[in-house]
């Protein structure tokens, strides 16, 4: 019998072993703190109903987009790999097939993230023994289907062996909310919070913005008509949200950061048109930059933290997206600028100390260059985390390594996990805090900063600033 | 009693031990050479009266931007830091309780250079043997203030200490230079020399220029009403600077790197449109870029050497700006394109061997892709040092990282410390030291150049280079 | 006697000793695979002919423009490291004094590549002993004068000794293939392919459009006065570049990535305007976009590999263009936009999982930004290697980092020297080999690959992938 695969408890830290020692003891001082997971995209449904994750295929490789496109860039067709086909035509549906056609070219994955991700949720959360190959694929997929038949393997359970203390998933306004109300009331004592994602009533050029206008009228009774009747809408879904769902932030995904602070009039006139129709790229650019305005106007009202999400083309190939929909791995980061596109809002509300506006950025090249010399001045900007693309051991530490001498550890907000693959939950917070520990190690190592000093950022990074900033 | 707190003697060197070891013998070879600082914005009348500074928060923390704009980014009013407001309206002016609301917050510089240059400020130069903290707040406070009292606390015997060797002011060209002709004619050994800035008559948007420009033509007798009489006006002041300030080089900080190369009658066109406030943002951009072309056609006469700072975006908060003036912490940098930009400039004069241009950036994302190469091919270009938001630890090593192997070592000029705070020069330098030593050091344990040749390259980073391509 | 100069055997493993363990197990593994170049710029007539280089200065400095630029960039005249002159003027006849005005200045190379490749020339396949300087340079061009007539240092010689398994050059449509004809029935078993590239035959800005394109017709029997004659000699001269120069990929060197994929009538009509002078700078972009996509039409048929060098500003200096020519060292990187530009092509060809098209860039803001993740998606892209100013030890680092993460390391096509210096390209193989195993070794050793696979990816990144690319 052969040992058991492992992962190594180093992992992530420095090399250099006087490094290691002191990243050991900072990452050791944070590792069991609580997950405060304030925005991602979990089903609130797993929660509310409890019921088992069927199979490793759904639950590890259909969903998950960082996966299957890469196989894809290697030629695998997605129908392989179980993706459903919008019109309902013949993907793969055995499971087991599909693991294995993953298993076969796991090698893909050395050197991303994923490959680390998929690692802790084998080996830390499901136990398993060995290491995934073509060789082990089936005795794996036999032991996690078994897991995934135990209780304490149900969404309850792990939420609670993952120490959550609050998970946030993020719903548009025209969501009633039913899964959040059903946990509120279902006598389960874990914390799931929705977030306010209203790009789908704010961007015109939303594939589903015709169509939710009106609706957003209908549940809310106001007259969509108007301008005033469309933000007292919105106005009247955040309170919905803070009530039924416990929602304390807001996060806006726009193709840009640009902002807009017209004259009422004007932007009445500019939804009079983008709301019936009539407005061009030009308008829908405007708009969604007037909305980002309103919503931080909103937001000093209301006390919701505003997360800005910008610069990520979404859906951009036809191939894909005409067979399978949005968000199949087609998406990609842009160039984005910071500095004259918030210029409207920061003039409007920079200032205030009681808004928190969190920001985020695809385009590295901002990180030293625009957000943290923004963030470092502004009270009411903060920095959102690496994101997406950029969510990974190198992408974190160019995140501290651009973003800290300028805009200190402060103006920055914990970890976003932002996935909707529930089991890489713990690894990736687990990958944060052994990256920012890293990077702690060293700017003490280089004497830069104080071993008391660091202890207190490294709790401050893993816990203690995401509540703050967050609300939570 | 306790040990007093030491700044690490090994501090910013490489955390490798075998690395380190190489460094830190680099860094002795050069770590007392005399600072020669060609390029920065203390305030010569010190050097002029050689009063004593005269408390603790006007010496650290009023004048420093650095400090007072992370303190403000996270909800300390500029007034309780006692930032003097236009309007002669309150701010806090009981220095001690500016002290203490910065000890208070002194945390949220960790990791920032800012940490580390107080840090050398007040246990290298004050000797405080406590580190800085809401309850040590008192106690350094008076430790400093009667350090000021004492004569080897005033400036000219701070200068000496620092062994400084050389140190250049920043004057715009209406400057009458008083300040210098004193210390010229005090005795003093000091050198003390001035740069000819000449942003407020040149650049059309400039605040002053309307006010300045036709003080020019009074103060040099020259007709500013014509382009020949307006060119003739700034070659008379630069003279003025040369003979009476010592001066050796000139300062352009512009939004952008844009040049021109007119004919001169369509130069004298658009100097009769912007001088007389009928230009357009697009004129005033083609004046700025002509005026590069015309100040390196007259340093080819004059022999001043050139820097160019575009990029920065300043003052841009108009909250802040109208109730504190200009540069309080709210300048950022914007993306900046050197290739295109410089092209008229480079066309016209770039191949001169007798001219020096130094280009700085704050767009790292240039560093290898446009300044390197255009500066390891024309004989007039050589690169300036991390700058603003990129002198720091971080920035100076992705600096070198980032344009060595194309740009090399020589052309490169060696550090400046660009401050206002001039308690900070000695740290600043040798953390600039401190850096490029440990760059090469690890340059010289990956076998890329061997340790004679990096013992030369350091001493050139440190001292020649920055005397030759100033010409000091 | 002193002791000989040798190249350190670890040079450029990593500078911890447990990770420089593992750097050089791996390297050690992959160090003696055969080299495979699959993009350069050698000149194929040396090895048709097989005569002996000529003199020190002829191999290593005159035609090396990394060299002669950094030596322009300090005030040396290219006319004295013997660049000749386009109009016959004088430069510098005598190699030794070219030779001796390079030694002399050989430190300005310190920390650059050029300094590594050329050590690697002299110490390992030259076999001197002494290092370079003012002192030893008459030696050394005597050792390796010496050399340069014995029969083992001739290119066919060197080219075995080097164990190229293959050598692609580059052409253009016109070329006769002279010299690949000659090697081949030369009874020489050495491998040395073409590659495809028609810039001036696709580009209406190229300085030869308008005199080659009609020799295109010329040469093919195709009407090129027409579109669809244009394409059949394109296709044509495609054919007998594979026929008769073993070409397996072509490659297309633009200002920009731009691409379009227009109606064919409207491609026609572009056509008759750009091949008759009658384009302007906007049709020439788009021209040469849509030859892009026409480019990727063809290779779908024939199976040539298209490669895409996009971004770099070449000839930029008319002081040194107009008297010494073409790619004297003034060619730089630009910003480069990937996402918007190549959608027209990917849209069309991107899903095609029989095509292959290599991405370079110059701009290395795009790896993380778009790069990555568009070869992370379409299954007809793959990732070139770090690019010209970018090969180099920090610029393929800094290329591992920021790609991997997202495209993963099966997305990108092993190392090509894309090098007119043929003593160099071992050198370079090498000092990709090692970097490499380098970054792989950070991986091992932080835990987030295993050393099994860190060996096949090894492998891989060295020989297996740029075999497979390439099609090799």
């Amino acid at each position: 019998m052969t040992t058991p695969y492992r992962l190594h408890e180093d992992r992530l830290l420095p090399t250099d072993p006087g490094v290691r020692a002191i990243a050991r003891e900072l990452y050791h001082s944070v590792r069991d703190l609580p997950i405060v997971s304030p925005h991602g995209h979990t089903d609130p449904s797993w929660f509310a109903t409890n019921e088992p994750f069927s199979d490793p295929a759904s639950l590890f490789i259909i969903p998950d987009h960082y996966i299957f496109r890469m196989l894809y860039s290697q030629g695998v067709p997605l129908e392989e790999l179980g993706v459903p086909r919008i019109d309902g035509g013949w993907t793969q549906s055995d499971p087991r097939k599909i693991w294995r056609r993953f298993a076969k070219n796991f090698h893909l994955l050395r050197g991303t993230p994923s490959w680390m991700w998929l690692g802790h949720a084998l080996h830390e959360i499901m136990g398993i023994p060995q290491k995934l190959s073509v060789a082990t694929a089936d005795v794996i997929y036999d032991q996690i289907d078994a897991k995934l038949k135990q209780d304490d393997f149900r969404p309850r359970a792990l939420f609670e062996r993952f120490r959550i203390e609050v998970l946030a998933t993020t719903e548009d306004p025209l969501d009633d909310l039913r899964h959040h109300r059903a946990i509120k009331t279902s006598g389960w004592g874990g914390r799931v919070l929705t977030a306010f994602r209203p790009d789908n009533v704010t961007d015109p050029e939303h594939p589903r913005f015709a169509r939710d206008l009106p609706e957003l009228g209908r549940i809310t009774g106001e007259d969509v008509g108007t301008w005033d009747g469309y933000l007292a809408a919105l106005r009247a879904r955040r309170r919905y949200f803070i009530e039924h769902g416990g929602c304390t932030s807001t996060d806006h995904g726009h193709p840009t950061a640009h902002t807009e602070n017209l004259p009422q009039e004007e932007a009445a006139a500019l939804y009079a048109r983008v709301s019936t129709g009539q407005g061009d790229a030009h308008d829908a650019e405007r708009f969604r930059g007037q909305m980002l305005t309103e919503m931080a106007r909103m937001s000093v009202d209301d006390g919701l933290v505003m997360q800005i999400h910008p610069g990520a083309l979404r859906s951009q190939n036809p191939a894909v997206t005409g067979i399978f929909g949005e968000a199949k791995g087609d998406d990609w980061p842009s160039r984005t600028e910071y500095v004259k596109s918030l210029k409207p809002l920061l003039n409007a509300f920079g200032n205030n100390r009681d808004l928190t506006i969190i920001l985020f950025t695809l385009d590295e090249s901002t990180y030293a260059r625009e957000i943290a010399p923004l963030a470092g001045h502004y009270p009411a900007l903060r920095i959102g985390p690496a994101w997406w693309f950029h969510d990974s051991p190198e992408g974190m530490r160019r995140f501290r390594e651009q973003v800290t001498e300028t805009g200190g550890f402060y103006n920055t907000v914990g970890f976003n996990d932002d996935t909707r693959a529930f089991l890489s939950i713990p690894s990736r917070h687990d990958m944060s805090r052994r990256v920012d520990c890293s990077f702690l190690a060293r700017l003490v190592a280089e004497h830069r900063i104080d071993m008391d000093e660091a202890q207190a950022v490294a709790a401050d990074l893993a816990y203690n600033l995401v509540r703050s900033a967050y609300r939570l």
